[in-house]
C-alpha cells in the first residue's frame, strides 16, 4: 500500500561517489536533501580497483575538493600509499594517485552523510520516479512515496545490472548488491534514450597464496602530498604494491578461450570503457605486445585480499584460474572473487545540459556512470556539479557552469554533453586543449573561489587561500626583483647543472626560467629566501618556467570564452535557419548548444556551419 | 560449463558465526578446509543486533572460547560495550553481554580467516550437493565442482530467504545480500526434512534524529570482564545505551494495524522464535502490558546508525514509522533501515545426531540456523562442534560429543537433536538442570582440557590453565586452613554485615560460606592473602558458598552420565522390542537415540518405557 514518506528539495538516487556529491553538495548548501541507497552497508564502494586518482583523474579529485567536495578529504583518510604519477613529466601531467582502504572509505563516507545537516540517509531501492505537477515522486520498494524539487539520478552500474562470467549471468549490481530493475521503467517512461554500457572487475586473491619473490615493488613517494587543500598531514603509506607482467603462455589461454567470453560470443550487448579494457580486449586489440604490466594492490590494511590491476576479465571462472596461474607470483594464487562484466543501463549524455539537468525535463539531474562515464572520481565531479545545481536551482541562484578553460570538470562535462560517448568515458589530460593551465598543483587557485562564492567553501578556507594567493605574489615579485650577481658560486652552480655562466649579473627570476635550473639548486646563492610551504614555490616555479606557454593557452582560453559567452536562446529553430548544412541542423537540434563555443565542439557541425550561426546570432542580437 | 575447482577434506557452507566456527575449528585442526560464502564483504555479518552473549549466550561464547573457538576473542576486540548481566541474582546467571562494533567483527573475522593456515575462503553461492563414491560434491554457481571428504551447512537465513514488510516480499538473504535459492533441491533430493523458520529485525535509526532528554542511560560496567579466557586487556566501554518505552498509543497503532501484518495475515508460514518475538506478537501476546522496555543501541563507532532493539517487526513500513514515532525520545526519528521479517529452510535436527553429523548421511553435518536454532552464539557453538567433528572423523579419532553435564553447548545439541524444535531454539540458562555447575565463571574448567585435548588449545594456553587451576586450589587450602581469631575487628566486621559474631575462633573457609560475606569483606584481616588475580578468588568464593548445591548436582550429572554411558546399537530395531509402547517405538526409530539418557528426553518416550529399554539393553549386554 502506497503511502507519503516525506518531502524534500532534492532528493539524490544512489549512494556511490556520485551520490555521496551530490547529496553532500546539496545539503551542504541548505536545500533539504535525502539520499537513497540500495545498500546501506556499501556507500560509497570501490567495486572496481581500490584507488582513487591517477592520470587525470587525480585533477578531478583536486578539483572537486577546491569546490568543496569530500572525495579528495576521505581518500587522504584513508590512503594506504600515495604517489605522484608522471614526475619525468611536465607539470600538466603530474597527476596524484593513491591506493585506498575500501572498506574503511565506505564507513567513512557513510558517516560523513550520516553527520551532515539537512541530510538524509536511507536504504532503499527506487522504483518508480514521475512528475506530479510541479513536483517529483519517488517511490521506493517498500511503497513510499517521497517528493521533490529536483531530483539527481546516480544509480551507477545498479541501473539494470546484470553480471556475466562466461557463459554464467544474473541480475545483479557491483559486489554482490542487489541490481535497481525498476527504474529503467519509469525512465523509459520519461522519454529518456537508455543504453547498455558494461565495465569489469579483475578478481581478487588471497595475499598469502601469492609468491612476491622476484617481483618488482612499488613504495609510496617518499614525501607525500594530500589531495584535498584542507588536508593537513601527509598521508602515511602503510602498504607497498607489486609489478608483474602477464606472458605468452597468458596470452595463449586468452586467445584459445576467446569463444567462451560473453563479448565476443556477443552475449553481452553493452559497450565496454575503451580506456580500461578487459584483459582479453588488451591480448585482441594489442596483438603484438608480449606481456602486459599488472600490479597487484591491497584492498585495505585489516585484510589479505589482494586486487590484480590489469586482469578485469568476463571469461568463465576456470579460464580466469587457468591464465592468472600462468603469471610470475601467481602461480599458485588463491582466488577468493571472481572477475567479473557488468552491464548496465545508462542515459546518452547528450540529453543532458552542461549544469547535468536534462534539456526537456527540468528538475532532473544525472551523475556518474549514469552518464555514461566510467571511474569513481568522473563520477564524483559530475556528482558534485549536478548537487549543487539542483541545490542552486532551488535557492533561485544562477546555476554553475563549468568550462573547458577553468577545469576538467567543466571539459569532461562538456565532451559529455556535447559530443556524447559511445563507450563509458574516461578523463584523460589529452582530452584538454587547455592542459598547462589546468594543472592538479593550481586547482585551488583555478576553483576555490568559485567554491567560495557558491557556498561549499568556508570563509576561513577561503582566508587561508587567499593568504596563499598572497604568498605566491609576492615571492614572484621578491625573485623577480632579486638580483643575482655573477659570483664563482653562481657560475659553478650554472655549469654544474650544463648551462650557461653569466654574462652580466641578472634577475633570480631569468635564472629560473632556464630549464635546467630548479628553484632547490638556486638555494644557496638565495640567502634571504623566506619559509615558504612548498607549494608556494611550486607554483612560483611553473609559472616561471612556463610563463610563455600559460600565457598563450590563457589567450586561447579568453577568446575561447568569448566565443562561448555568445548564448544561443533555447527555443531556436534550427531549421528555419539558412546557411546550415542538413547534419548541422540535425546535430544542433538534438544536442540544443547553449552557446556558439558549445555548438563549435559538436561533431557533424563545421566551421562553416558555426560562422553562419554566428552571423545568424549576431543579426538577431542586432534586432 | 562445469569445471573440477579443487578437493578439500572438509567444506563449510556459509561464512556466519556458524559457518566461521566450523571452517577454523577444521583447517586448525589440520585437514584441507574452503569456506564458502555469497558475499566476502559479510562473513560473520550481525544481521540483527549488534551484540554478543547475554542471559546464557554469554555462557556460550565463554565455552566456545573454552574449547578453542574464535567469538569470545573477537567479541572482545571489537567490543563498544560491556556488561555483566543478571550480579543481582547468583552466579548461575550471572551472563557477560558486549555491544559489538558490527562493521569492524565483520571485518576482522574475514581476515581471521584469510590469515588461518589450511583455510581457503571463497566468495560463491553454492547451487548444487551431492555425493560421488565416498566423496561429497559441491557445485558453484559459477559452475566450479569441489570435491569433499565431509561437508558442514551453516546457511543461516540464507537457504530459501524471503524478507517480509508488510504486503511486500521478495527473495533476499539478510541485510541485503543474494539468498540461496538452489541450495535446498539439492537437500530435498538428499531427502533432508527441511521446513521454514522466520526471524526479524528492527529499524535502524539516525542518532542524531534521536532525542536522548529524559532517556534512562544504560553505562558499561566499571571493571569489565572479556569474553575469551586469552583476552589479556580489559574491553573499553566506548558508548552507552538507552532505554525507552513503548505505550498506550504504540499498541493502539499496532493492534489497528494486525491485518496488516503478513505474520497475522498468514503470509509468512514460516515459525518465528518465541523467545525472540517481533514487537507485534509481544503486544498480541502479553496484551495487557501497557509497556514494553526497548534498548537504543549503537551499531559501530564509526557510525551514527542506532539499532530499536525490541521492536522487531514484519509490519508495512508506514505502520512501522507510525509506531516508532509514538516512543519516547523516537518521536522524530530518521529510519535508516525499515524492520523486515525473514523466513529460510532449515532442517528439521533430529535429523542429527550429536556429532552434528546428520543421522542418514554420512560426511553431512549441519550447524546454526540452519539446524533450527536462532542466535549467534547458539550458531557459534553448533558450528564449533560440526567443524570439530568433521576433522576428527577425517583424521580417523573419536568425535566430540558433549553432554549436558558438562556445558550448555551440550545442552544445546542435545535438546536440538533429541527433542527437535517447532520454532527457532534459544538459548536460556532454564534449559540446563546443572545451571549451577555450568556457570560461565567455570567455563574454561570445564572445557578446556578437552580443547586441548582435541588439539584447539595451546600447549601454552593450557600450561596457563593448569597454573591457574593450582592457584584455586592452593588459595582454596590456605582458606581452609587459615585460623580466624575472635578478635574485635572480626566480630565488627561481622555484625556490620548483619551475620552472627563468632562465639569462638574458627576457619576462614566458614566465614565464606555465609551469605552475607565476601571474600572482599575479610581482606582487612587476611593480612597474608596473596596477590591473586580477581577470577581465582571467584572460583574460590564459589565453590565454598555454593558447595552443597554445587556438590548435588555434580552427583546428578555422575548419575546421568551413567544412564547416558548406556548406548544403544545404532542398528536396533525398536519394533521388534517387546514392553515400548507404540508412540515410544515411533520416536525411538525416528530419533535413534545413541544412548539410553538421549532416549530419556524424547518426548513421548515416559520413564516406563526407559525401564523397559534398559532392562532390554542389558540383556543385550549380557548375551
Amino acid at each position: 500500500m502506497e503511502y507519503f514518506g516525506g518531502k524534500y528539495d532534492v532528493i539524490v538516487i544512489g549512494a556511490g561517489h556520485a551520490g555521496i556529491e551530490a547529496a553532500l553538495a546539496s545539503a551542504r548548501l541548505g536545500v533539504k536533501t535525502a539520499v537513497f541507497t540500495i545498500n546501506l552497508d556499501w556507500v560509497g564502494n570501490m567495486p572496481c580497483n581500490p584507488s582513487i586518482g591517477g592520470t587525470s583523474k587525480g585533477h578531478l579529485v583536486r578539483e572537486i575538493d577546491a569546490l568543496g567536495g569530500e572525495m579528495g578529504k576521505a581518500a587522504d583518510k584513508y590512503s594506504l600509499q600515495s604517489r605522484m604519477l608522471n614526475l619525468g613529466k611536465g607539470p600538466a601531467v603530474h597527476s596524484l594517485r593513491a591506493q585506498i582502504d575500501r572498506r574503511e572509505y565506505s564507513a567513512g563516507m557513510k558517516h560523513t552523510l550520516e553527520l551532515t545537516d539537512n541530510l538524509d540517509i536511507r536504504q532503499g531501492e527506487i522504483v518508480d520516479l514521475y512528475k506530479d505537477g510541479d513536483e517529483w515522486v519517488v517511490k521506493t520498494r517498500l511503497e513510499a512515496l517521497f517528493r521533490a524539487k529536483a531530483v539527481v539520478i546516480a544509480t551507477g552500474t545498479f541501473l539494470g545490472g546484470r553480471v556475466y562470467i562466461g557463459d554464467v549471468t544474473y541480475e545483479s549490481g557491483p559486489d554482490g548488491m542487489f541490481p535497481a530493475n525498476e527504474l529503467s521503467k519509469a525512465l523509459c517512461k520519461l522519454n529518456i534514450p537508455l543504453r547498455r554500457f558494461k565495465t569489469g572487475t579483475p578478481s581478487r586473491v588471497n595475499r598469502r597464496s601469492i609468491d612476491f619473490d622476484g617481483l618488482d615493488v612499488q613504495e609510496g613517494d617518499e614525501v607525500t602530498v594530500p589531495f584535498s587543500f584542507e588536508t593537513d598531514k601527509r598521508p602515511e603509506n602503510k602498504v607497498v604494491c607489486h609489478i608483474t607482467y602477464s606472458n605468452e603462455k597468458t596470452k595463449q589461454i586468452i586467445l584459445d578461450n576467446l569463444d567462451r567470453s560473453p563479448m565476443y560470443s556477443g552475449k553481452i550487448e553493452g559497450k565496454g570503457p575503451r580506456y580500461c579494457p578487459s584483459f582479453e580486449d588488451k591480448i585482441v586489440r594489442f596483438a603484438d605486445k608480449e606481456r602486459h604490466q599488472l600490479f597487484i594492490e591491497p584492498c585495505g590494511e585489516n585484510t589479505e585480499e589482494m586486487y590484480l590491476q590489469g586482469l578485469s576479465s568476463s571469461l568463465p571462472e576456470d579460464v580466469q584460474l587457468a591464465f592468472i596461474h600462468t603469471i610470475k607470483g601467481l602461480e599458485h594464487a588463491q582466488v577468493m572473487r571472481a572477475a567479473y562484466a557488468i552491464e548496465y543501463d545508462c542515459v546518452d549524455p547528450t540529453a543532458l545540459k552542461a549544469t547535468l539537468e536534462f534539456l526537456d525535463i527540468p528538475g532532473l539531474y544525472g551523475a556518474g556512470q549514469f552518464n555514461g562515464s566510467s571511474g569513481y572520481e568522473e563520477a564524483a565531479a559530475q556528482g558534485l556539479v549536478a548537487g549543487i545545481n539542483a541545490a542552486l536551482k532551488i535557492k533561485g541562484e544562477e546555476p554553475l557552469i563549468l568550462d573547458r578553460g577553468g577545469s576538467y570538470i567543466g571539459t569532461l562535462i562538456d565532451d559529455l554533453v556535447t559530443k556524447g560517448c559511445s563507450d563509458p568515458y574516461r578523463m584523460m589530460t589529452s582530452r584538454s586543449e587547455y592542459r598547462l593551465v589546468l594543472r592538479q598543483d593550481n586547482a585551488d587557485i583555478r576553483l576555490t573561489p568559485t567554491g567560495h562564492k557558491i557556498g561549499l567553501i568556508s570563509d576561513e578556507r577561503f582566508a587561508k587561500f587567499c593568504k596563499k594567493q598572497e604568498l605566491i605574489k609576492e615571492e614572484f615579485n621578491r625573485v623577480k626583483n632579486l638580483s643575482v650577481p655573477m659570483t664563482d658560486e653562481v657560475q659553478q652552480i650554472l655549469t654544474s647543472k650544463g648551462t650557461a655562466p653569466l654574462k652580466t649579473g641578472c634577475k633570480m627570476i631569468e635564472l629560473l626560467r632556464r630549464p635546467q635550473i630548479t628553484y632547490d639548486d638556486l638555494k644557496t646563492i638565495d640567502v634571504d629566501r623566506p619559509e615558504l610551504p612548498l607549494e608556494v614555490f611550486e607554483q612560483v616555479e611553473i609559472s616561471i618556467k612556463y610563463e610563455g606557454y600559460i600565457k598563450k593557452q590563457e589567450a586561447q582560453i579568453k577568446e575561447m570564452r568569448r566565443i562561448e559567452a555568445k548564448q544561443i536562446p533555447a527555443d531556436i529553430d534550427y531549421s528555419t535557419l539558412k546557411g546550415l548544412r542538413l547534419e548541422a541542423i540535425e546535430k544542433l537540434s538534438k544536442i540544443r548548444p547553449q552557446n556558439l563555443g558549445q555548438a563549435s565542439r559538436i561533431s557533424g557541425v563545421n566551421p562553416a556551419d558555426i560562422t553562419a550561426l554566428n552571423i545568424i546570432l549576431e543579426s538577431m542580437h542586432n534586432d
